[in-house]
């Protein structure tokens, strides 16, 4: 069983930090898929000949064939571990246990993606009762030692023997406790033998077994415990989190220890060698003298800036400047670094590309290219695109967020920062507005009936709803900050009032959103404006060099499309019509077309309805003048136009001078089990055809207007939701009979093209019959995943949850496109639209065209288009410039 | 343009009747897809040596042509009519128009589907002021000459000529005022001669056109008449209703005229060569001596029963029952025939297959072959499946109906008939019911709540909903008779009202169903038992023997149980859970599980539910013993097990002693957007696991406590609305670990199958992954039908009758599979779900069932079974057997 497993002749174990030990298989170089980063990292810096403490990798092969093999590992991997470890000694002249000059490993994990934190390491391995006679003799620091073997035996009892922290700080209280002292330091040597002493005492309570004092045994311990780390529930999260997927496992770094607390000459610290906040190009870090890596991050001592190294060990500094300057360029990355100073001996014990802000990884991306470190390409794939995002908003000042008052949290729906006073309904924010005052909305949830409070707020928050309820997608959509789903709030519309757990909040007190983290403050934080610097500027170019997708935008209004097209969209692909009919000016009308018993009631108030049409479409065409734009026909049923409470339902029938009893049947026999699968997108037009004439015609009317003015307009009508090319055609032959006689009676022609979303999967599975009269196709991918998956985005939030959690599907296929269920689909209807119609345009409009891995989807599926909101333009474009060059 | 349609040396026009003129082209016999229904008989007739008046048809072909070619014809048709209409004038020495002996001809449509009054017909062309004079000579009876004229004149000025019957109508009455009589036929010859000239006026004024006094063009005028009607509005919707499709159009019949009222040796009549209500094998039909085909229909005078012929022209009567014996022979089918004797000389004016009761089908399916008129199959193929449900279903009777008061009609949801009192909720059909009273629950529409009320109840009438709302869903699954969607009834559950119009019925009135038209009745109708006869029963076995579709049965009960095994169910195919869950003593423990704040608690409600469900399956097992057993996990999302008044709510709040804010505030946290697409089916388990820990629990102990008794158990457990395997995979998890726990504890081991519906769309598409661990797939094709349309059903009632009559779609997907769309879906998951596991077991279980259309869908596709309701169950064996022997 064992045997088949491995391969004879393999190699698991190899030594780093001896010259001609360099680990190669066959005549290739072993990567960080076999060594771990940290090994690969550690193996790259012995050939450049850096100054690292000796040790030896266990491969992630190894941990792969442990799990595999019911977590045992073969005899090969033993002897082989023992050859190296064996040789280590020899050349370091010193002995595992030994009580005279004892050698002390660390033992760390190290995947080939970096997961900080998340496995087990454990330092000073080999420290036994003798090794510590052996460590005190050659460090004369009787006290340094005795912690170090208190502090061991806490982190081997705990890491690998698994025992309670609880236990170890229980035994150590009861002896400060029986010495009166408050803090660890006060304990003297003879205080620490007795914690030692206790510490073994509580390891053999806790386990039933004594700790072992034989290094050797203490290094298969704790070799087994990092590779059972790897499958921790941490681990797991993490990976799940950062997408993570297809290693092997973790590799173990088995790595002489150096100390940096071993008098004025021994030394550590941490640096990168670039800012990763700015991105400047300097020297960047901090360190401490005859201290440990812990006590830099503990805060007990305040580090010093790195520059002040070049006064205290001047050769140390130059090594390390040198040493720096080296990797960077061996990298060709910002390095992120860790180094001990022993006894005035510089070594490195690690370096990784360093993690970076947003803004920092722009400046480098361009940087970089201008020193000639990397080239263009390699410039546009630094930066991630989602990190973008961070840019394009409004933020909270950090600062201010340290001291701020978090009431509560919820999903960080749509990013940026809002401060405002709260408001309890559209109206009051529209209201408020109007008087120039800063609201912020606070909604249970919101319905199309809130678009006009959205708009007049400086953010939404909601009680209820996922990623992709309505307040979270339209927020989005506006670029506006939202919090969704903050469970813990109650909004009581009636009292106006907000109650999170035991406090409650008024109409009129001053709230903060961070739409970026789901953060909800009280009180006022000062926030910063977006700055678009020019490397911003430099970034977004080369990206556009380098993609073949087509960005366009999502909007729905002029100031929408003025924002999108500054942010590079290279026309719309999807202009949601029925935004505009929730205007107060146009509301009314809408509701008489509704109410209207008869056609000729329908085409009166379609009529009221045309000029505010036509006047939107004059708006959008201006701001995207010389781009397509893609006008979608009315979508959502039709009873999302009417109130749904008593009052306002009163109120509307006083206003419309209607019979109140007969409005309220007229509402419930618009009501629908199931909207999202009702009478809404082109079959409203089956129903009530009037509706397509007065759009085809504002339309059409908007287009000669603009071209009586020598502008280029190129409207693309989209006819919605559609299933059977027979309810296209319906569509299509009202659209061509009113386009002509509209173009006759004005006499002027203009240019038009007609097509459909395909978000419903019959439409894709019938793609070819609909590519017969539809000139384009735009996946509709919202619907789309929601119908393919018999799943409501609406009630998906309550159990969305669980499904990731229990590992039923890899990510929120809302937020990444489902690519082997909803992406087979679109590959269907990509090809048997092509068979139909070779030059049919395609594109995406859901919210996935705003998502680098769906964006990539598309890319490799060919598609014409990507269309997102406004603010993530910028993503998609970068997105689809990564796509592009991962892919040639 | 003309010629092009044209085919060189094609021939448009053939004659029958005249020995040698039989339509071949080729060596072929011209079939009626040519000829049309009515020239094929014809044509065959005379082949077969019965006396025909002789005349000729013009090919279906011509009309295809005269609509691709605008409405007109070219001069070869026109040349080839005045050809074959020379020859017939001159081998019957008469002429059309004629002075002295005129040629009078009948224009008749004929399809090759029998289309009975859908298109136009015009008798005795040929008809003037000349042909009147020599139609005199020959008659000797002015009287009858000047009518038929008047009537020509009408029929042809309303067909033809398209001027109002209204207008005939005033004229005459004018004239009828003038001489002061009431009945037409007080009028005398020479009123007769005035009305005449009268409808020549209105003719004239109507069109500005004169009624066409030469034959030639009266016959041209016609023959354009009857293809126009082709595509009249009846014609279309007829076409539509009866799914005729595919035909050229209509052909036209010119056959010359005889009278059967030229004296007391002339006559006419109808008759069937079996009787068309019983299927006796029994000559059958009525004649009237003296008399026109319309006097016979007209009802003035009473027809005599044909055998009575034998007495009053005994020569006739034996040639004629000669040629019906000869025809059946020849057609090896019940004739529906039409004869006239002109002055003693029997003509036969029709043939064609007769229409049958259900009744009649059967019994004549089985005598024929019994008589070796047709082989097996022909009998099993005589029956359309379809037909059956009558039989299975108690009906009204029908002379009951004639006089009962009909209040308004709905949808035939579900067939059979209900008498009763009336009640507006489930909880007063209940009680009355304990009562012995016989109750019609009538509804606005009906939920999962009112099950028990439905059960109750003799039938269900329903004010909204379509044919596949929740009430006729439900109730075609009971077998139970319900009219929904009855659209004019208003009720009033409050004053417990039924208004109809202006008239309001209250509870305790009584009206009777008629779930098989729609109808709605006031007070007590006469119904009668469905009586399976023993030709029935044969006609099943037979069926059985072709079919190689495995039919089995939808069935939630031990009773549907037997009812199905008795209709020849082999097993169950979907056993939902969820019915049983709202009965009285188990509603209550299934809101207390719904409302647990915690797992425990909601394991403490579901051990109360465990005796239940385990009780209900050994019924279940037991009614099927030795058959398979498909039982499906709970579905529904919960919000459905919990009321929704305000006033249900109070009364629940206090049942379960529970805070009544928090009662509402947990059905709020239920309530759904879109519940189609919500937390139900195994999303359910993936949030709460002990549900199916509870449900496996309760299969397996039933399962062992049978074997125990030595009955062989076979079930198989189906997991709902499945679209990731591994979500499948957790359930199954479940499923294996329970079931083993269960087993080993009782200390009997049981076998049982585990599979999957595929309903939602991304189950069918990743079908591969999910057949990897699903033993069977269940196409779930109602919903399947929704999601992948985007439809819901509850919904689609509202606007799915424009669709099909704006003919977007051809029919109701949710009656018949959308074969193009969901077809492809299905297709696609059978191909990937057999390449992965080569033997998974492979049936539908939606409504499609039931339907032959979708059954031979399934036959094709070489699905293993097809599962309906019980009294669906014959008409799904009958179907079987129909794929199988016209697809083999």
């Amino acid at each position: 069983m064992v045997m088949c497993l491995f391969k004879k002749g393999k190699k698991y174990v190899y030594m780093f930090g001896e010259a001609g030990t360099s680990p190669i298989r066959g005549s290739k170089d072993l990567g960080k898929d076999i060594l771990g980063g940290k090994g690969k990292n550690l193996a790259e810096m012995v050939k450049l000949g850096l100054p690292i403490p000796m040790g030896f990798t266990i491969t992630t092969e190894t941990c792969d064939i442990y799990y595999k093999n019911n977590k045992v590992y073969p005899q090969q991997v033993i002897d082989e571990i023992e050859k190296e470890l064996s040789r280590l000694e020899k050349i370091m002249g010193k002995k595992l246990g030994d009580a005279e000059d004892p050698l002390l490993v660390s033992v760390r994990s190290g995947a080939a993606d970096s997961m900080p934190g998340m496995m087990d390491t454990v330092l000073n391995l080999g420290l036994n009762d003798q090794a510590v006679e052996g460590l005190i003799k050659k460090t004369n620091n009787p006290r340094f030692v005795r912690d170090s073997y208190r502090r061991f035996l806490q982190m081997f009892g705990n890491v690998v023997m698994e025992v309670p922290h609880h236990d170890f700080e229980e035994a150590l209280q009861k002896i400060k406790n029986a010495k009166n002292v408050k803090l660890d330091t006060e304990l003297g040597v003879e205080d620490l033998k007795e914690v030692v002493k206790s510490y073994k005492a509580v390891i053999q309570k806790a386990t039933g077994k004594m700790f072992p004092n034989d290094g050797r045994e203490q290094l298969k311990m704790a070799i087994d415990a990092v590779f059972n780390s790897w499958n921790n529930d941490r681990a797991i999260v993490y990976r799940k989190l950062n997408d993570i997927r297809g290693l092997l496992g973790t590799a173990v770094n088995i790595q002489s220890m150096v100390f940096g607390n071993m008098g004025d000459t021994s030394g550590t610290g941490v640096c990168f060698t670039r800012n990763p906040s700015t991105g400047e190009n300097k020297f960047y870090g901090e360190f401490l003298m005859n201290a440990q890596g812990e006590d830099v991050v503990a805060g007990i001592r305040t580090p010093l800036e790195i520059a002040e190294l070049d006064k205290v060990m001047p050769d140390c500094y130059k090594e390390l400047v040198k040493i720096y300057q080296n990797l960077e360029k061996h990298y060709k990355d910002m390095q992120d670094m860790e180094f001990t100073i022993q006894e005035g001996k510089l070594y490195i014990l690690q370096t990784r590309n360093g993690k970076r802000t947003a803004a920092a990884a722009v400046k480098m991306a361009v940087d970089m290219v201008a020193e000639g470190l990397i080239d263009e390409k390699t410039g546009v794939l630094r930066v991630k695109p989602e990190q973008l995002d961070a840019l394009l908003h409004k933020q909270i000042n950090p600062t201010a967020k340290k001291t701020a008052e978090l009431i509560t949290k919820g999903l960080p729906a749509s990013p940026g920062a809002a401060v405002g006073q709260i408001v309890f309904t559209a109206q009051a924010a529209h209201d408020q507005h109007e008087e120039w005052k800063k609201v912020v909305l606070v909604r249970t949830e919101t319905s199309p009936e809130d678009i006009v409070g959205m708009v007049a707020s400086q953010g939404i928050l909601t009680a209820r709803g996922g990623m992709t309820s309505h307040a979270a997608v339209v927020a989005r959509g506006m670029g506006k900050c939202c919090v969704a789903g903050a469970s813990e709030i109650a909004v009581d519309e009636h009292t106006k009032t907000l109650t999170i757990k035991w406090k409650t909040y008024k109409e009129g007190d001053i709230i903060t959103l961070d739409g970026s983290t789901g953060e909800v403050f009280a009180g006022l934080l000062e926030t910063m404006d977006p700055e678009l610097s020019g490397d911003f500027a430099t970034l977004m170019t080369r990206a556009d060099k380098y993609r073949t997708l087509g960005i366009r935008t999502n909007a729905d209004t002029q100031h929408d499309s003025e924002v999108a097209r500054k942010f590079g969209a290279e026309g719309i692909w999807l202009c949601r019509t029925e935004h505009m009919f929730f205007a107060e000016d146009r509301i009314k009308a809408v509701r008489e077309m509704i109410l209207s018993e008869d056609v000729n009631g329908r085409k009166k108030a379609l009529d009221k309805l045309l000029p505010f049409q036509k006047s939107d479409f004059i708006g959008i065409f201006t701001a995207m003048e010389g781009l397509p734009v893609t006008i979608r026909f009315l979508d959502p049923p039709l009873h999302e136009f009417l109130p749904q409470e008593e009052k306002d339902i009163v109120e509307l029938a006083r206003d419309m001078n209607v019979d109140l009893d007969a409005l309220k049947k007229k509402i419930a026999d618009l009501h629908e089990f199931n909207p999202m699968l009702g009478h809404r997108g082109c079959r409203l037009v089956i129903t009530y055809p009037e509706i397509a004439e007065m759009q085809t015609k504002a339309i059409i009317l908007a287009a000669i207007e603009l071209k009586k003015q020598n502008k280029v307009v190129l409207p693309e009508i989209m006819i919605p939701l559609v299933w059977f090319k027979s309810e296209l055609d319906f569509n299509l032959d009202i659209v061509h009979k009113v386009a002509k006689e509209t173009m006759d009676a004005e006499g002027v022609q203009v240019e038009y093209k007609v097509g459909t979303m395909i978000e419903v999967p019959r439409g894709a599975i019938t793609a070819d019959k609909i590519a017969q009269t539809a000139e384009f196709f735009s996946f509709g991918t919202n619907d789309l995943t929601q119908m393919s998956l018999g799943f409501s985005r609406d009630d998906a939030g309550k159990f969305i949850k669980e499904y990731v959690v229990k590992n039923i599907f890899e990510k929120d296929p809302f937020q990444t496109l489902d690519q082997d269920g909803v992406g087979q689909l679109i590959k269907l209807a990509i090809g048997k639209g092509r068979k139909t119609r070779p030059n049919i345009k395609l594109g995406i409009c859901g919210e996935h065209g705003g998502d680098p891995a769906s964006i990539e989807f598309c890319h490799k599926e060919g598609l014409n288009y990507v269309s997102c909101s406004p603010f993530r333009v910028p993503i998609a474009r970068l997105a689809a410039a990564h796509a592009a060059l991962k892919n040639s």
